[in-house]
């Protein structure tokens, strides 16, 4: 169990922020700090982290952060030119991704870990609207290790939302989010820890 | 009237941003482009604008940009150590007034309108939760001139949302904004032209 049990937030009201063309919940707190940091510490030591490469203007560039893609054998994940076959499910891994998807109600079967080792690493703007995600894709994202900022912005609005997401809190982004929205995790140059981050999602067979 | 006939945006849907204890609407063309620079025009130069002074740290501090009080005469506002005094009514604004009271379903009777000539003139953080404001109150607010910023942040939790406000555009902030989020214009070194807002309050007789 990632959860301890006594602590369980399964009864916990979600905090609502739903807004033109999307609805975000998000739960600060749903893994206690002391599992969330293990955790934390199992998969960064454990996963085989690659920092790949994207194509922008025809060249690959390294991203500015290590990535590891996970899930069913079938869930080929297409994205900024290249194409990424999912590593085999860890255990922790598999685990958390049943376990939200029972908590959330929404099925997830492959997962997009992120690793930043400081706040130089980022991921600049941008939305989860490949193809094979299908149409309106619900994303929950379980933050792990240092806070970073995540932001939201409307790509036809000038409208901003931002979070500080810590260490064990879980964000759903549900609606038309992927579709009318950007987001992205700036640069933080004054955090020196690492953030580890589990973005669940679901593909088709 | 200072909406153009045929351009009646009172059918108009409202772009709904519904956050844990807020609930804020904005119209982004509530008045027509012309009207609203029309209106800034006569407001800037008709009105007896003063850039008053309040307390800060038990000593008098000129405002960062110029003010004007205004409604019934019982409307009297303390802030910041002060005390003002309703100037009576400019008809423009009070036909305003009765304007979006009617078109929000909410009643305002006073106002407190702001002039920033560029974007060094801001509003620092802040909450309108003076006493005579009573419990929750719906402040409703017209923007003129240049687009500006306007941030709200909670008071408790690491949660931001930013708009930039065009002008004509009217955003309502409801529900338990003013007890649990600030809100502030911020500089914006870059703009160089003059914004007039017009902030809606009620305040019981």
């Amino acid at each position: 169990m990632t959860r301890q049990p006594g602590s369980d937030n399964r009864q916990k009201a979600a905090e609502h922020f739903s807004v033109p063309n999307a609805d975000i919940q998000l739960w600060p707190d749903w893994l206690p700090r002391s599992n969330s940091d293990a955790l934390q510490q199992q998969l960064e030591h454990q996963l085989r982290w690659a920092q790949d490469s994207i194509m922008m203007f025809g060249k690959p560039v390294k991203i500015p952060r290590q990535q590891v893609w996970m899930g069913e054998p079938h869930c080929h994940y297409r994205y900024s030119g290249m194409t990424f076959s999912p590593q085999p499910w860890h255990p922790l891994v598999k685990q958390l991704t049943e376990e939200i998807s029972d908590f959330t109600g929404y099925h997830f079967n492959c997962v997009l870990l992120n690793l930043y080792q400081d706040g130089q690493q980022h991921m600049g703007w941008h939305a989860d609207n490949e193809p094979e995600l299908g149409i309106d894709p619900v994303i929950a994202s379980l933050s792990l290790g240092s806070t970073r900022r995540f932001e939201l912005k409307h790509r036809h609005q000038p409208w901003q939302l931002a979070w500080d997401l810590p260490s064990g809190s879980l964000l759903l982004m549900a609606g038309a989010c992927q579709q009318h929205w950007l987001h992205r995790l700036p640069k933080q140059s004054r955090i020196t820890q690492s953030r580890v981050s589990l973005t669940f999602r679901y593909i088709a067979a």
